[in-house]
């Protein structure tokens, strides 16, 4: 039974998650007889989220795990055939459905790797039915993870490398899946650890967290303080930072550094989560200079940049809502390339360019110098290094899954090739990127078609 | 085995989705003897999203259906005493999760309530660690859900009830799940239907959808035209709209005009993507007067105005990217009373109320005059209705879960309820919340004695 008001979301779930017009489309196109035509699809970003320099691609294994295990059930076909929608669909659609898997190639950009406007994250090389109908699962987990990722990647980048940074997001994230996957991609983008105990499981990873006003609340209104809420925790939980601006922070910590000076209580670190971050967080390490000082509370990179130019004494950070949520990376997935025949689209404001590309990347000494949108079958040339690469041959992986920590590497490396100017937050400039003469005649050629 | 890369989410998963504070907070009130103390918490939100005037309350069944649900299984238990994190927790800490239930109460306004700034959407009353240990996924669905049925009531308001909206935003949503919360959100704050096959599916609905460039592209590659790619899509889809946008807007409209003029072909619907859809959409009229017309393209309440105002003749919107992504609704969940003991907050711009809450909504002819914020055991005035309900009861669901249908009625009354000035998109002015007497006695009270 399909039915489920709950919305409980299953791995089988996965091939109905599409937008009804894939499977028309597919319909369409099985009675056209053109289903099995090969064809190529690009993913790529046109215009950045406001103030994006660069974006770090991220996504690429769950979406790979989706098309590999992508098939339909009976149940499904039976729940789609009972919509009354395929009424006129050939009948072969339905034996399509039931026998069909993936069976296409993808090309792909590794993930962690930084990316600029135009250029494909991923291509599908497919018979025409498939490479269309999982366009919007692609795209929801690349555009998705890439946003978060490159949040990551931007927030680590200002709080420098010996910051701690905690992802705090789940109660904000959009979704409980979507929570799994923004510790992901945060952790791969440059995070230290997430709060998120299912994922950090998963993940093979530890979670990480401090602790809640809730519990100076209710401990201090049935053990009769703060400073009894604080003693409780740290009986159990020795190393955990305390989180000391329930009621007056400096106060609190006044009280801690006694503690601490009279040898009563060893306190490695708290945490501030209101007030003037800065200005408490000074006269904090006044106090308690020998501890770790943690901030929360709506902080993302601009307000990172803020404390420090503040000179507030925070050695971690963290981050929540601004990370997890906020507008989207619109990434689109645009055919390039239909049995042999480079395609592209004229409408205003959104014409893609033909054919089947790469991007060639130019670095010199670790920095990246420009990029190169050219044509697949185009060489690189002696200083370029071409960044799509096969991923997924007839179906089937060609690697095994990286791992986060591989992930995060990489990251760590793209953004250090980028030039100042692409990484600063104020007006940044991206790489440029050139269109290669081959492509540009495609498509000056394509037109005078057209 | 938890660990799992792909971070597939299922049911069994759920309780370790929560922050790690939440579980250690759980491990020092059993330590403390605390953790069957009778606690109530409240969800609230102290600042609404920008120009909002009102939020719509929404994701309570999933919330219950959590609840309900909520256990650990052994191997869940293991993986958390495997991070060496709870090596100083006491013993009763895992008999207690491993047979540990969710056992209290639920008041909630129901789903498809306009509620306004600090007045409780829920409040749990439980024994302390289970109080506490759901904050994170309560947070999380009702958080996301409400954000979606708030801008999806808005753009109904705006549309009017004529309008055809829907749901496409599957492709920019943040995650799989993401995207059938927003499409079950967005039904019940007032769409008339989503694109997501497994949302509506799930939810007993027909999905709705036109078709994409990319057919056009592909047919049109190989068949000839654009005109065969709609003749190939009407053959088998004959009421399905077209997308005419590929190319040339204008003409095309114009060669389908002739062709339904000749009685050549039946044509029910075009989609416009791109472009000045004002200007088109009124030129397609002109040519094809009988026809459905619908737009799409990051589109919001704003742009429907916009549109609407400069006179378009838009029968029905694609609603996507601004629906299902953008800055999130902030709820907050906060220890009210513990032991019978009321607890406040009293951080810097973060104070909370005391007490178990009650919302006393005063309404004559259907209209919203005022709220008043009170004690849960205060009574109604003769023209006041208590909006929190009781949903759970020990741990057991009160009713069966609402349809759709029953939420989407919900909230077309509420917003009809509300006075002009609210419902404005510019500078809403929010309906007057009142704090009653017994509460802010208990306010000053309770700050008097601290």
């Amino acid at each position: 039974m399909i039915e489920d008001q709950q919305l409980i979301l299953s791995t089988e779930d996965y091939s109905l998650l599409t937008d009804l017009y894939q499977l028309t489309m597919a319909a369409c196109y099985v009675g056209e007889g053109l289903e099995d035509k090969p064809a190529s699809f690009e993913l790529f970003v046109r215009h950045f989220p406001d103030k994006f320099g660069y974006l770090i691609a991220m996504g690429l294994a769950q979406a790979l795990d989706y098309l590999e295990k992508l098939h339909f059930t009976n149940q499904q076909l039976e729940a789609l055939q009972n919509t009354g929608i395929f009424a006129h669909a050939p009948a072969k659609f339905w034996s399509l459905l039931e026998s069909g898997r993936f069976t296409g190639d993808v090309w792909a950009v590794s993930e962690g790797t930084a990316i600029f406007a135009n250029e494909p994250l991923l291509r599908v090389e497919a018979p025409l039915w498939q490479a269309q109908l999982v366009e919007t699962y692609l795209l929801n987990t690349i555009n998705y993870q890439t946003l978060i990722a490159t949040k990551a990647a931007r927030m680590r980048d200002v709080a420098g490398k010996d910051a701690i940074l905690l992802e705090f997001g789940t109660r904000r994230a959009f979704s409980p899946q979507g929570s799994l996957w923004a510790a992901r991609a945060a952790l791969a983008g440059g995070l230290d650890s997430t709060s998120n105990v299912l994922a950090a499981l998963k993940l093979g990873r530890k979670p990480s967290g401090t602790m809640a006003h809730s519990l100076v609340m209710a401990i201090g209104a049935i053990e009769g303080s703060e400073d009894d809420a604080f003693s409780a925790f740290h009986r159990y939980f020795p190393t955990a930072p305390l989180l000391i601006d329930t009621y007056d922070t400096i106060a609190a910590a006044e009280r801690l550094a006694e503690k601490v000076k009279a040898g009563k209580m060893e306190v490695t670190g708290v945490r501030l989560d209101s007030g003037d971050l800065a200005e408490l967080s000074k006269k904090v390490r006044s106090l308690l200079p020998d501890i770790t000082i943690f901030a929360s509370g709506d902080l993302d990179e601009w307000e990172i940049v803020r404390l420090k130019e503040a000179g507030a004494c925070i050695d971690g950070y963290g981050l929540g809502t601004k990370l997890v949520t906020g507008s989207p990376v619109n990434g689109v997935y645009k055919i390039v390339e239909i049995d042999g025949i480079p395609t592209m689209k004229q409408s205003s404001k959104k014409a893609t360019y033909p054919g089947r590309k790469q991007i060639f990347r130019c670095q010199e000494n670790s920095q990246i110098l420009s990029d190169r949108l050219g044509l697949a079958q185009e060489t690189a040339n002696s200083n370029e290094q071409p960044l799509l690469e096969l991923v997924m041959q007839q179906g089937k992986p060609v690697n095994p899954p990286e791992t986060i920590e591989t992930i995060q590497k990489r990251t760590q490396a793209s953004v250090a090739s980028l030039p100042p100017e692409t990484r600063r937050l104020n007006d940044p400039i991206p790489v440029p990127v050139n269109i290669s003469n081959a492509l540009e005649s495609l498509r000056l050629s394509w037109i005078a078609n057209h």
